[in-house]
């Protein structure tokens, strides 16, 4: 059961204006499974991505890599669950490119203009006909409507579909922004998650697209973790249709970018923290807020040493207060000078330890107070600068260690 | 259960002129738990250490530098387990001073020649009374042969008492080597793990003894991982008696220190193992070796990559051939311009990848023979270099998850 992740409502996603879904069944790894999605782009559509750092990126991502820098215009995608067409070689990219080639025909566009992507298991061949041979049904399938669809078809370990929705005003236009994403397991992202959709009507110029691209990641889906490993199949790709109708927005400073942007962050931070409220085996979900910091950095390396830290999310499982696990993970954090004397530490409104150790105001009760909550605020102020920065995790349950013993079998 | 760990017989633990060991009861956390070491070293005697690199290190973590870094010999350690006296702030000083003082008083020795260590639950303030109270009894029952007992007190969550014993031939005389080491959970260590202690009655220079200890603590505490947490309390200590009657040894490049350096790490490494063998949770013993790197830091890195990723371990507690996710580990290693073109993976003697991906050769069931074992290698070959590093590690599995769950409870 995810923490706090309420149904999805379709009513409440807005379509697109440019952007069709459409679903299809290849039985990649489950016979009758809706596991294949393709999303179709209107002409005059943009689109922006960040992929993982992990050298044994997938063979989709370096396709997308090379098609995203090329001079043609993105009009379409392809997603695939069921494997992950990674650690495949020069094999994997020709069946990845096979697929793009087949779907281009179709559409009559060139295969550079299609972006593949693949999750599930690693190391083993992609049955590419068989995605082919979806394809056809998907595209019969093509409509604005179907986000919904598209959310539970990109789903591998995930319960439940992750989407979020959000209208603006630009410009004196109204523009709708709409994502999905998909995660679960072997979530530790290094530039963005497997897998984030997010797509807008705005019009945007292509550089400053990709500047949100870059920024939005960075506030969401590479601010979260559930087990500390950086998949080989990250994406996260931002379209913007341009059919709003608004002026197009070319400054970095205008009033109109920082209402796109601070949307855009919006949608993704909610599509981030889906993927750790429905993260494998999870119970609790916790917001780890980390102030005064000299850089950003810093205090997302404090954040991230207490999110993937085993002995800690055991302990939240348990809604056991024993914090001093809090104070061994900021320990090694590796930030440089830290003075440990300086910092607070606060679980919810309960401050816990200052000046090196547990404060005397401290009681046991008030900490299991907020332990028992599913949704818990773990705050450190380093107390030594003015940068911030927010990592969600969540706890580690028998189920994490079972889905995972599990998974391939 | 550890995985192949043989239960200790005394009679192989060689004593070690120039030491004795005694035991007691103080009632820190269990009452009635012989939980107080103290370890008495003859006149004479040199030691040397290495310690957590976590900045909220134990108050006896930070004692035992300040003494090491004085003039005067150390001539005691006492060690407690219960407790871990870290994330108490200077209060946590004061009272592992305490301690120091009291038994310093007992042997008519300073206190700064009085090394103090604690294990245990971090956090909560060190009961030095109850431990002052039970140094009697641990001095009364000082003598050379309590190797075994001594490896009993300072046990945590351990399952079984950790020892290694080893003798060799140095300038015509007989050097006797025993240790002792505790592990089991929030091992990651960096320096050294909490708590490893090796004597030997060699004679050799302090500059020389510090070299060893910080050589053999990287090729063997340093190389381990259970749950990638670096614990607060991490500390190896390396003594030498000068009993053996051996010339001093000062030169490194002698036939006599490598004959000793050797034999330290051999032991070291043995007591390393044998904190993954009980690792908590542990049903699988894995050795990774990365060969063929250009640096031994990069070879490490891909080693703990792989050591500490829970998905991989608990596919290995599942006995699961799932070993894209090892290619993914190494991919997220950040392990510079890496070429995953041109590395091999092996299991055991089973090539698993190269180019890129599988090799036409692999067979399921050549990976299942492998996973099914109790002990498995895996091989990295990065193929560009010619350093190389092994790192040891266990699998994940739900008794990890139970473990941590219930610690403090």
């Amino acid at each position: 059961m995810p923490v706090n992740l309420p149904p999805l409502n379709p009513a409440q996603l807005y379509p697109i204006p440019g952007v069709m879904l459409g679903i299809g069944s290849a039985g990649v790894k489950t016979p009758g499974r809706k596991d294949v999605l393709v999303m179709q782009l209107a002409e005059g559509s943009r689109a922006a991505g960040v992929f993982t750092q992990n050298r044994f990126c997938a063979a989709p991502v370096r396709l997308c890599r090379e098609f995203l820098a090329g001079t043609r215009p993105i009009r379409a995608l392809v997603v695939n669950t069921g494997n992950a067409n990674a650690g495949t070689g020069l094999d994997g990219e020709k069946r990845a490119r096979s697929i793009c080639t087949a779907l281009a025909e179709k559409m009559a566009i060139a295969p550079e203009q299609v972006l593949p992507f693949s999750t599930g298991v690693i190391l083993e061949p992609l049955p590419a006909d068989k995605i082919i041979a979806a394809l056809p049904e998907a595209i019969a399938d093509l409509a604005p409507a179907h986000w919904v669809e598209a959310a539970n078809a990109i789903m591998t370990t995930d319960t439940a579909p992750k989407a979020a929705s959000k209208q603006v005003p630009i410009d004196g236009k109204t523009v709708s922004i709409t994502g999905i994403s998909k995660g679960a397991g072997m979530i530790h992202p290094n530039m963005a998650t497997m897998l984030g959709y997010v797509a807008c009507d705005a019009a945007i110029s292509q550089p400053l697209l990709q500047e949100l691209v870059k920024y939005a990641a960075d506030r969401s889906f590479n601010s979260i973790t559930v087990d500390g490993d950086t998949s080989t199949n990250d994406s996260f790709i931002l379209i913007a249709t341009g059919k709003a109708g608004n002026a197009e927005i070319t400054e970095q400073d205008s009033v109109d970018y920082l209402v796109l942007r601070d949307a855009i962050t919006a949608i993704s931070q909610t599509l981030a923290q889906a993927i750790i409220r429905d993260g494998e085996g999870a119970t609790k979900f916790m917001t780890i807020n980390v102030e005064g910091g000299n850089t950003r950095e810093e205090c997302k390396a404090v954040g991230y040493a207490i999110g993937r830290s085993p002995l800690i999310k055991t302990a939240f499982f348990a809604s056991d207060p024993n914090l001093g696990r809090i104070l061994c993970a900021i320990g090694y954090s590796n930030v440089e000078n830290l003075d440990v004397n300086t910092l607070e530490v606060w679980l919810d409104d309960v401050l816990v330890a200052k000046d090196g150790g547990r404060v005397a105001s401290y009681k046991e009760e008030d900490g299991q107070r907020v332990m028992n909550k599913p949704e818990i605020t773990i705050t450190v102020k380093l107390n030594r600068g003015v940068e911030n920065a927010t990592v969600w995790t969540c706890d580690f349950s028998y189920d994490y260690v079972k889905i995972n013993a599990d998974y391939r079998s």
